[in-house]
């Protein structure tokens, strides 16, 4: 019997709704690179959705891909991007960011979180160090929403980080590869207008929330990043056929797909917890979206191994072993009882 | 009334095999990243195809990620890479190879083809100067199979143009965003175990060859890139469901899909030319894959465009247009007859 | 006998009075970092002699630092920088420029120097591209002055590429590795006020023109370059010692010595120059400043090379050799009157 | 009357004999870019010093220069270079290191020292991740001899690094900024041709150690960096004059200069520290070399900043001010009695 796979969010192919919009435009003929019409349909759907009508939305294929493209093109080269040292572009994009000639100035998290102090702390003491000409400039903050730890800013803690980043001059980003599942979190009290109103560019994640692939990068305020067409161009970031992605986010935001189906998953994942909460297991820490972290012994570890695909998440003692579990758009009931049964 | 659309060779979606394998798979689960088994699949056939029984092969999106990619991981700190001034990464890829630190090297083109004896002068030249050391080496040299004029190297001139990077120590690159229109073409004496043969790497297009997106590099000695993997990662081109391009190679080189679209859409081309030179127009150049390139006056141009979609190639003077018209694997042969009767 | 050395204008150490304020300030202590106040006094005269009160004025190491310096810190990433295909930058300086990311679009020259007219043709050509997002935008123009030939630029010259710089939203930058022997120069019409009035940013060379290193960039509009005390330290061209170059380029613009160092060696140049053609030798192509292009035959060049060090140039021919003969500040009567004599 | 100036060992001219060397070579003849005679008998004395004969030997202007050029050159696309946490290229160069597309991957530190079992650890950990793949690999170790903090490795700890190093492919490097100090500290046990055949590369300071600038970068096996000269020039640090250096260095190593200018520095500094603890001050750390960092209260600064110019370190609570004292080859008898009994 196949194994249960839990492993991820990138598990499985693309949304039925999005792969029909595939199937049905395939032989379609349109111009390239995100000029046509599909895109610009999606486009005017996601600035509808984010309150943002004269926002400049474009589509890119990954995560690390948007996160080096996006960053580089916001940063002066004097300048570097904060982030938690759990972020993503931190830990685990090889080294994408300082690649485009950029350091990630990495802070503490809690739960994947920056805060707004620990922010502000930074900068405060960048800019006090009689040596801050020969550091490197803080000139961006990045962030998740949700973030790697599938925890979530609120719309206070976004505000006052946008607070901070107005004080020193600090432009926001926001890294949305997970967005459906916040958005899908009845904790989540930050909308895509608040992401819009607050932050200078983020991303509205495609891969891990029903596509096959692309991000949809969304510049609230048009102009503000000069070319951003040919920095993609210039970064390996623009796709000869735009479409593809264009159509897949015109099928997320047709009917309010993209808010749909975060919530599923989000509630899938709360009954999992549940379940593993009442058979005694325990959480490596508690998340509010689709991403579960239990805390297994070594035992557990192998023997759950034998039923259940899940990701490693790290080994925080000698005979324990944390593990991630994750929903998906693509989850099933089916498959959700049969984790509870096996767990 | 809808206008004709030959533009270009990725107007269209996915080859229907492609797009057929991708709805057949949509809801398995996989691995990412490209260690799933459609990818595992996919480069099983692309070796049999190479007669390279241990080449590592991997994909990407599109073909500027591709190039930027392979030649920052081929190139030394202190070498460029020797291009045809023609050539996509000298004159449409946005800087994206500088952007990775290194310098396109042009020489002069003969319809979009390099010669080995221009690239032997020009290395000899080099090293014979004595201000070589304050120069940018040449690293290696990048070609195009079929060109960007549609053009094909011979396997003569390729073995030539290998022996000159043998003896200057340089490698060879070949982008093959149009491969499959080569292989399609009755003039065409170059083989893929060619192409693995004589190259040190060489790409296999999927994004203008029927699939929704996607390139295929081959190494055909494995571990002559070391880290390919993470290099990918670093320039922003792994994706993280691989599979996306595993699933659509994998139909590709299924029953010789491969081989089999190209010579249709070439034949399509060359009824075109015919008809072409049959109604007196004059051809810019002759090209012996699926482009075509006519010249027109000014009024030829604007007479056929309002019925017909074609590429803008240049203004050789100031009352003629060229244009590039392009057939693909999804051009039917009602569009081809309507063209013939439309011009 | 040691043998004549015309090589070049960097062959041998610090102007005497330049010399003599190193040893007068060499146990003083200063801060560092260019903060000292030899710094400080050099940056004042410089302003005055510029007519540019506001300037910034930095001091860098050598020509390649602060060429690749200035172009990364003055281009934005999707710019690249229009030069004479024989352009410092675009010959020999082993790539700096595209090492930093960017693209060098080299146009042909005239003796080493760019027209107005070919660079208003490349950009206008450039923005008349369908394709132009695709490509490199033309975002800043370099040229030296005098040229890699020794020629100069006019002031009407000058001012016909400021207005295409213009037009063209185009940054202007001028090399002045050997500014001084332009400005010992009697055919000469442009001052450092006119540099200072024309360009965004260029350098006042020191190397080549007294001093044991140093180039002094210019900046005549304070914040045209946000932050270049850090840009420099992140290209590596940040001297601790900045006052080596302070009290260098102190002495070299007290009592007016960088304006008369110039015309004795461009004199000497004269000089030689009409008994090389009184002697039957063939000027390469004619050049008003320091540097001698002669055309020799092969049996010339080896014979010449027995009694003179001279720089190798190109060979014209199979029986040529075109040779540079260089002479500086330092080159003494007593030399040129041996050298007349040798030839 | 002035200020005593004890604020570094970098802010006077060049050690007497040093200078005396430019003042005597100052209008012979050479040929450029450390191709001279000066440059050869300096190559050739501190293949000598460092018991490798066949060692490569490069001059470069200064410390963050010569980082980024070796590290870019040793580093393969993929990898970043491990550094203390207060490592100069993590902390105070500006992000060159990732200007040049690496990553630093920063340490603790144990007073300005990396531990071979942290290291170890870390490399280990790196290895033993599922995930290392889609991270930067541990590509080289960067230390200082001596340290930011003025401390010193043991022989047995460079040797127990160079162990790590080895078992995990990677290289080590080390920044001799003040490696005078450190050769003449008493408690040091580690030489020149310790470092020789420890280090991949190493270079020896001029610019804290008696120069006006400059500092000598060893490969003590040639051919270990391919075209290294070629990678200054790239990196902008390739100096026309560069005998400059080579007549500095060869005054340095004549007769023992470089080992015997350290001694005394460090001797004045533990009197300074003798006389410091004696007087009731608190040492902020202690440290064998020509730094001094004491603990000073808000008082003690304002009062003592009147007569002594010193360095700001750190404000290691609200109440107390961190500086840093320095002696140099410099730092006169008198002085040293006079800062005594100043304090």
């Amino acid at each position: 019997m196949a194994k249960l796979n839990f492993a991820s969010d990138y598990t499985q192919g693309a949304h039925p709704a999005v792969l029909k919009a595939l199937c049905e435009t395939n032989m379609d003929f349109s111009s390239g690179y995100g000029t046509d019409e599909y895109c610009e349909r999606a486009r005017e759907k996601i600035r509808v959705s984010c309150a943002a009508p004269k926002a400049e939305v474009y589509f890119l294929s990954g995560g690390t891909q948007t996160n080096m493209t996006v960053l580089d093109s916001i940063l002066r080269g004097f300048e570097g991007v904060i982030s938690a040292d759990t972020g993503h572009i931190a830990a685990h994009e090889a080294g994408a960011v300082e690649f485009t000639g950029h350091k990630v100035l990495p802070l503490p998290h809690t739960l994947g979180k920056l805060s707004a102090a620990d922010v502000e702390a930074f900068a405060k003491g960048f800019y006090a160090d009689g040596n801050c000409d020969h550091m490197v400039f803080p000139g961006a903050v990045y962030l998740s929403q949700p973030t790697e730890f599938g925890t979530l800013y609120t719309l206070k803690e976004l505000e006052a980080l946008r607070a901070v980043c107005d004080t020193y001059g600090m432009r926001l980003y926001a890294d949305g590869a997970r967005l459906a599942y916040a958005l899908g979190c009845p904790q989540n009290d930050v909308t895509l207008p608040d992401l819009a109103r607050l932050c200078d560019v983020f991303y509205i994640g495609g891969t891990k929330c029903g596509t096959l692939l692309g991000e949809a990068v969304v510049i609230p305020q048009p102009g503000a990043i000069p070319h951003f067409f040919t920095q993609m161009k210039r970064h390996g970031a623009l796709l000869a056929k735009g479409r593809v992605m264009g159509v897949q986010f015109d099928a997320l935001f047709t009917d309010g797909l993209y808010f749909a189906i975060g919530a599923p998953a989000v509630e899938k994942a709360e009954r999992i917890k549940k379940a593993l909460r009442e058979k005694g297991y325990t959480l490596h820490f508690d998340s509010p979206t689709n991403q579960i972290f239990v805390r297994l012994t070594d035992e557990q570890y192998v023997s759950l191994s034998e039923k259940l695909i899940m990701s490693f998440w790290e080994k925080p003692d000698e005979s324990h072993t944390a593990v991630r579990i994750a929903t998906s758009w693509g989850t099933t009931e089916e498959d959700v009882e049969k984790l509870i049964e096996a767990i």
